[in-house]
C-alpha cells in the first residue's frame, strides 16, 4: 500500500488530512476558503515544510476560484491578497514562501486580457507542478535509499520525516515505502520523539497504514534496542545541512547518531538536495533556539512536572558530519568527503 | 534544606507523602489501618524499595496498636495476619519481605508473658531500626559521593533514585543533598525518564524542594546537553549489580552511559552494597522483561499513539561494567577491576 495522501486536489477542491486529530481520528477536511487554508497551516492541521508549501499553493488557486466573476483583473487582486495573507500563517517556513513566490510569478506575468478561467488554469498548473516536483523528489530519495533496506533488516527512525510532511513518500520514510513496494519485508523502529511525540503520533500511524511493520519505542530505549541488534541502520530527516555535512534535525537525532556509531550501525540522513545550505559552513554556525517549556512539562493540558521548574528544550540538535554514513538525496547517496561531494551533488543539474 | 520526608512515624502515627498526586499536589496522609498501608503500597502512594520496606515495617506496628486490648497473645495473632497480608501488596519488592521478615522475627521470639504494650515497644524499636539503617546507608552513600560534585559543576541523573524512594536522602541523589548541605552550588539535569516520567514528576520536585538547582530535560536531550558541556558527571541508581559490575537500572540508563563515555564524562552508579548480587555473574544473566504497552501509548488516560501499534517497552536495561567509572556505595567508592573490588567491598564488614 502506498502512503496516505496528506494533501489532495480533486475536482478543484483542496482536501487535507487533519493531522491535529491523528492518530485517534482520521479526518479528511475540505479547505474551501483562503481563511480555511490559513487556519489549517497555522494550527498544524497540515505540517512539514513541503506539505505546507503544496497546501499554500493550492490555497492560492482556491482564492482565484472564489474571486468574483468577471475578468482576470479582479481575480489577480484577490490572488495577491491571498498570497500576502497566507505568508503570515507560518512565517518561518521556507517552503511556504518558495511556493507562494512561484504562484505570485504566475499572476505577475499574467496577460491582462486573460479570462478568470485562464488565470485559474495557469495557477492550477503551477500548483500541480509544485506538487508533482515534491512527489518526484520524494520518490527519487526513496529509490536511491531503498537498496539500503535489505530483507529482514531493522531500521530506526526519529521524528516524522514521512509522507505526512510531504506530498506522500516523505524523505526519511521514502526508502521504506519503496523497499516495501519492492516486496521486501523489514521492521521499522520509531522513536516516539519527545516532547511533541511526532514519532508516536505520526510515523507509527503512516507506516502501519501502509502495511509496514513498525514498533514504537521511547527515545531512551533506542540504545538497548541497538545493543540487542534489533536494528541494522538508522535513517532520519534533516532541517538543514551545512556545507561540511553537519546536520540540524529534530532534537534527539544527535544522540541517536552517537549511539549508532557506538554500536557500529550505519546512520543515514535523507533529504532533498535543496536542504543543503552552502551559506552555512558548519554546525557551529547554526544557532539552536529554545522552545516553550510547557512542551516538556505538559501533555494534552495535563501538567506532569512541578510548577516553575527550569526546562532545557532545544528545538533541534546538530549531528556532526563525522557520524553520518551517507546522505540519501534525490540526486543519489552522497558519501564522504562531504566538503567536496555535497557541493558536487548540488552543482550537478543533470539529475 | 534537607530532602522532604517520604515516610514519618510521629506519636505512633504513620504519615506518608502521597506520591501518586505529586507534583501537582503535596498531600501527607495518615495510614491508620493495615488496610491503608496495604493500599498505599499497592497503588504506589509510597514507592521505591527501601521506602516500601520502611512503610511496611511501621504497618506492622500499626497492626499491633490496633489489636484488641489484652495480653500479647491476641496482639501476636493480629501482627502475624498483618505481615502475611502486607506481603501481598507488592510481591516483587525484595525490601518488603526483608522488612516484614525482621518484624516477624520480633513476634516469633517474643516472650508470651509480654504485655501488648511491651510487644508494641519491641516492634516499634525494630521498625525504627530499619528506618535508621536506611537513613544511615543513604547518608553514607551521600558522604562518599559528595566529593565528586565540585563547585559549579553539572550533574545528570536518570529516573528517581532519590529521597522519595528511601528514608530521605536517596541513593543517586544522596551525593547531591550532601554536597548541597556542604554549601556547594551546582546544577542538576534530570532526565524526564519515559515512559513513567519519574524524573519529571519526582526528581525535579524533590531537588527543587530542597533548594537544589534542577533543570528538566527530555531523555533525548541528554546527548546535546553533554555536547554543550552542561554536565561534568552522571550519577544514577541501580536495581541490581552483577558480580562483574554490569548494572541493571531503569530503561535509558545504558544509553546515558554510552553517551557519557562518548563525551568523556564520568558515569557513576550509586547504590547500597546490598544491591550487589554475587549470584548473578554478569549482565547476560539478567532477563529483561517487557512492560505493558499502554505505558508508552497512553498518558493520564489519553492515547498518544495509534491503536494496536506494536510497542517495545523493556522495564530496564543493563549497563556494562566497562562504561561505569565507579560505584558510590555506603562502603565507599568502588573502582575497577570490579570482579575483585566489588567482592572485597561486600566482604568488608568493618564499615
Amino acid at each position: 500500500m502506498a502512503p496516505t495522501a496528506t494533501v489532495a486536489w480533486k475536482d478543484r477542491r483542496l482536501i487535507i488530512l487533519d493531522q491535529t486529530v491523528l492518530p485517534t481520528e482520521v479526518a479528511y477536511i475540505q479547505l474551501a476558503t483562503v481563511a480555511d487554508v490559513w487556519e489549517a497551516i497555522k494550527v498544524l492541521r497540515v505540517r512539514g515544510a513541503p506539505a505546507i508549501g503544496i497546501c499554500a499553493a493550492y490555497g492560492v488557486v482556491v482564492a482565484a476560484l472564489n474571486a468574483p466573476a468577471g475578468d482576470a483583473r479582479a481575480c489577480i487582486v484577490c490572488v495577491k491578497d491571498a498570497i500576502t495573507y497566507l505568508g503570515t500563517s507560518r512565517p518561518t517556513a521556507v517552503n511556504l514562501f518558495y511556493a507562494l513566490d512561484r504562484m505570485k510569478a504566475i499572476v505577475d506575468t499574467a496577460d491582462e486580457d486573460l479570462t478568470k478561467e485562464d488565470l485559474i488554469v495557469a495557477l492550477e498548473a503551477e500548483a500541480n507542478r509544485i506538487f508533482r516536483e515534491d512527489i518526484f523528489m520524494c520518490r527519487a530519495i526513496g529509490e536511491h535509499g531503498a537498496s539500503l533496506i535489505q530483507e529482514d533488516c531493522g531500521v530506526l527512525t526519529h521524528c516524522n520525516a514521512g509522507g505526512l510532511a510531504t506530498s506522500g513518500y516523505g524523505t526519511a520514510l521514502a526508502p521504506m515505502y519503496i523497499a516495501h513496494e519492492q516486496g521486501r519485508s523489514f521492521r521499522v523502529y520509531a522513536d516516539e520523539t519527545r516532547p511533541l511525540l511526532q514519532g508516536a503520533r505520526l510515523t507509527t500511524w503512516e507506516l502501519s497504514q501502509a502495511g509496514i511493520d513498525v514498533t514504537l519505542i521511547c527515545d531512551n530505549m533506542a540504545a538497548q534496542a541497538m545493543r540487542e541488534r534489533r536494528m541494522d541502520l538508522v535513517i532520519v530527516g534533516a532541517d538543514r545541512i551545512a556545507a561540511n555535512g553537519d546536520t540540524a534535525n529534530k532534537i534527539g537525532t544527535y544522540g541517536v547518531a552517537a549511539l549508532a556509531r557506538w554500536h557500529g550501525i550505519p546512520f543515514y540522513v535523507a533529504a532533498p538536495a535543496s536542504t543543503l545550505d552552502m551559506q552555512t559552513p558548519d554546525g557551529d554556525a547554526i544557532l539552536i533556539e529554545q522552545r516553550d517549556p510547557d512542551e516538556v512539562t505538559h501533555w494534552q493540558g495535563c501538567r506532569q512536572a512541578p510548577e516553575d521548574i527550569t526546562v532545557y528544550n532545544p528545538a533541534f540538535d546538530v549531528t556532526p558530519a563525522s557520524l553520518i554514513t551517507g546522505f540519501i538525496t534525490n540526486k543519489g547517496i552522497i558519501t564522504p568527503p562531504y566538503e567536496i561531494n555535497l557541493a558536487k551533488a548540488l552543482a550537478d543539474t543533470t539529475v
